[in-house]
């Protein structure tokens, strides 16, 4: 047996979890992948949970899944589950899913319509906003009002809806201006739901953040992506020809979407730079031109559906929109493609896609899920196949941290400083 | 990283798990549920499984399931596997099913019959009490008396089946003599398996006996059940119509069974209270009335199978039995119903639900299994989705113990406190 | 809580895992089986996995599995995945299958053929022998000379290949000498795969080799088996009629296939004596002969694929090969059967079979499968449930170390004497 090298993993587990963290990062390289720790080990994990997903604000769904009183669905992140409700009011609610009397879930569905929250076990009954309206059987020495369904605050912007486990949240205010108004004329609030599909990628979360946060894998991965987009090019491979080519799109664009209200961001090759930890900017967005010939992100590039919000035609190039830790959105004219994650495990990512359309859209009549989908489900599902990959890489003992490129991989060398900060706070 | 919390929680893992344990026990409010780890905690699990599983009588079967010499049944307890089994002299033995040459299962299959236990690796072969009868190929100098199958205590009443893993078991003299007592009527003893039925579930064991330990859950949750019985009133919802068919039913009943020698001890609204820590009771057993007009745990009341044992007539109300850990039984004139739980790790619970009818009857001419067991296969059903939801909630990081109702759930803070006291032993 | 064993139990984990299996060693008694922890504890699966599989030659596979230049196989051992290729010059590379960059899995197939290997995530690029030959899109401060794939240890013997996985491999070449003396004339190295079956067995590695070191199980669980050889005879039960047929047989095929070059070792009743942990033996092998009438380690012992290599007649008995810690081969004139073990935790083992035989041999014109393959098939599935069943009942708490046959199981007690030396370095 290795002595020397067992004593010091053992060493590692008399010591404090902080300790050991800190440890870690002091072991971490800037500009290189972290250590394999980081992507598997179940202590670094749980520091995960606490440090970055119950301290930030979770995507959780779209205003539009829960339209009237009672309207709820459900948030599973680790071992939590959230019910995401609308009160009498109007007013949306964020319920931790667990009776105040034995513990029980209350609501089992992933999504539903309830009068009022009554727990299936002994039918104590919760109003909508979690306040504890009616219990039987319980002796009169007991206070209804000290049993209240714990809360996580809610916010909503342009269409999305955020929650946050945190008792004191950080600020929500410059992503709330920031995404409502980038995400206004996009209408997600009055949209509906075409599709959403689960997915349960054996991937560590930063990995799939990773993965998202650049474009220098799409070349031979993203067939369908990079027909649309400029993102795979970057400072070291645009050519004067694609230089051109993106300047007179965004010329055009900018100088048509100013006369129309809309703002343009997407003026270099490569990718918005996101996020910025030093600035502690968590959340993004800006609106990118297709490439010509392009008015939506579908398989031959054309209009799917009807256009969406205040858009009068189809030549708005795409709104994005990304928030640390769990949340991507491409909206085209015609329709907006969401992405959630949620952690399940140290090598477990729970993984939604939404496809959003104008909400009097009729499926058969105004649209085919057949032309909608393709195009972002083709994608995403080649970014999970890469990242099990990656994972399972990684696991191998032969693994060491590798160099991200200084062209390519800016951000996810800025993802990995942004989840380092998060991590030691 | 939070590191004051996390520094405490890796604090707990170099004390002494019973400095931990202790801590946890110190946690406990009294009247209220169990603080989250004592349900999905590794090591809490193993200290129930030391304290109650291996200490405690476990009801393992039925004598009706082992009539013959070498008839024999397996009981699967955590990672440990028990052969029940009738010896030559009509004797049952428990026996660990592990061959003492290397350790090989001797029987795989969960019941059978055998004239003699042989080890299918080297053919080791034992007795049915378990001394080692032939080995080939073994020197001369190791002697066959040292190695006898690993024997467990088993004991016997009512036609009921118990074993002990303990080396010296707590007593089982006063428990032997009240089931014996109360069910030599129902003749267990003469009875045969009509149907049995395994269920993994997914909650640890403590959950599944809160759940039995009140009738508070029953009205939502048990259509069948509340239409047969009286226990989901309690003092403070026993109206006093109610209150008046309860007596009169009790009244009729004990005159009538007293003149036939039967007892009944169910005067009192609300469920019989049991266990009792205080007084060390782990076993208790009653019989009770049904409502007007049943006289079986059957859909419609009717009976559904010829009676059993002693029984002359149907209407003698049920005979129930309960054992702690792992067992309760509810016998009504014509079958009896058996459960039997058994840990297989923190959160998972192997559950096995028999129906006993009289040996003679023959399903499809004196009984239907259509009719027989509907009763209580929908009810503990009804009972493992409720335990499964329950689970998942206290999985939560928002659970927090809740109170218990006084008029209700007495008896499941009678049994945390048997637990409490048991795992503090 | 049974506080004083609880204690001890806590205690072993604060103290260095190495101190903890000092304690286990020194726990064994020798000539017994192993403590329990040996079989299923995730510390001591991780000290074989230092101990015994970084530091081993692993069998891999065939060199007739990659014939020409990028043909290539992966070997999964733990997290470990390993590339065995051949490169452009012929000569076979090993490769940890973990792209430098960010860490992904470069090939996916289990097997196939390659020009180049590029990592499917940003088409980083190697040769065959591992050197880096392309990257696109990396800054120039970086060396491409840094970023080899990390190479392990490939050593071939009479068309097998092994590998290792340690910095500075113990030494080959008495191995490569035994094993490529006594393999020549069975011609593996122009052999083609038949067949070959992939198993994932719930038992320690261990519980596996075992299994293999003795032929005590043999009667009673492998009847194919027993007709072709003598193994399951041992000095205690060989009779007189047993002992004058083996000789007679061995008399008779000394003299033949002296007169052949063929040497046989097989002249005691008995398996041979392997490994030899204190003379450092870990591979072995020698020529065995079948009973009278067998050619073949076939169902009825009849020749079923042309002769192979050398051979000129099929009378040449069985050529038997092992290494530690993970392969084994039968071969008769006609075919060849290769075991290959690799662990993947602590109760799983995942075992490749291989049937081989001669490159131009055609199925259904040479050869059926189904005369082939069922000897080998059969008896290997026998063991894996052997295994199965034994790793189960070690599982147990009543579980003990048990004495091995000093007339039957030495082979065992001289495995384990080998692996306790191994896990003691």
């Amino acid at each position: 047996m290795k002595t020397a090298e067992s004593d010091a993993k053992e060493l590692s587990k008399i010591v404090p979890v902080s300790s050991r963290l800190e440890g870690l990062l002091a072991s971490r390289r800037e500009g290189w992948t972290l250590p394999q720790p980081f992507f598997n080990d179940p202590e670094v994990y749980r520091a995960d949970i606490d440090s970055v997903w119950r301290t930030g604000w979770l995507f959780a769904g779209h205003t539009c899944e829960i339209r009237r009183p009672g309207d709820y669905f459900l948030v599973e992140m680790d071992s939590d589950s959230i019910i995401v409700i609308r009160g009498e009011d109007g007013v949306i609610h964020g319920l931790h899913n667990v009776c105040r009397h034995r513990g029980s879930l209350i609501c089992d569905e992933p999504c539903g319509q309830v009068p009022k929250l009554v727990c299936p076990y002994h039918q104590w009954a919760y109003h909508l906003d979690g306040r504890l309206l009616a219990w039987r059987g319980m002796q009169p020495d007991l206070n209804k009002d000290d049993f209240a369904l714990r809360t996580v605050h809610v916010r909503e912007a342009g269409g999305l809806l955020f929650i946050n486990l945190a008792a004191n949240p950080i600020p929500f205010e410059a992503a709330e201006n920031c995404l409502t108004a980038l995400l206004q004329p996009q209408g997600l609030g009055h949209a509906k739901v075409a599709k959403a599909v689960d997915y349960e990628v054996k991937a560590n979360w930063k990995i799939i953040w990773e993965n998202n946060r650049e474009c220098f894998h799409c070349n031979a991965n993203h067939p369908q992506y990079i027909k649309a987009n400029f993102d795979h090019y970057n400072a070291d491979d645009t050519t004067p020809r694609i230089r051109d080519e993106m300047a007179a799109v965004v010329r055009r664009n900018e100088a048509k979407w100013a006369s129309e209200g809309l703002a343009s961001t997407h003026r270099n090759p490569g990718m918005t730079r996101f996020p910025d930890a030093e600035r502690g900017i968590w959340f993004s967005g800006n609106r990118t031109p297709l490439v010509d010939g392009w008015v939506s992100e579908t398989m031959n590039g054309k209009q799917a559906a009807p256009l969406m919000g205040d858009y009068r035609e189809a030549d708005v190039g795409t709104v994005r929109v990304r928030t640390l830790p769990n949340f991507w959105n491409h909206s085209s004219c015609d329709h907006g493609v969401s992405t959630r994650l949620l952690p399940a495990g140290p090598q477990l990512t729970r993984i939604r896609v939404w496809w959003l359309v104008d909400q009097h859209a009729v499926e058969g009549r105004d649209y085919e899920l057949e032309a909608l989908t393709p195009f972002w489900q083709l994608t995403s599902e080649q970014d999970w196949i890469i990242c099990e990959r990656q994972q399972r890489g990684i696991n191998s003992s032969a693994y060491e941290p590798g160099p991200y490129s200084t062209f390519k991989e800016y951000n996810v060398e800025a993802f990995v400083r942004w989840y380092l900060q998060a991590l030691a706070k």
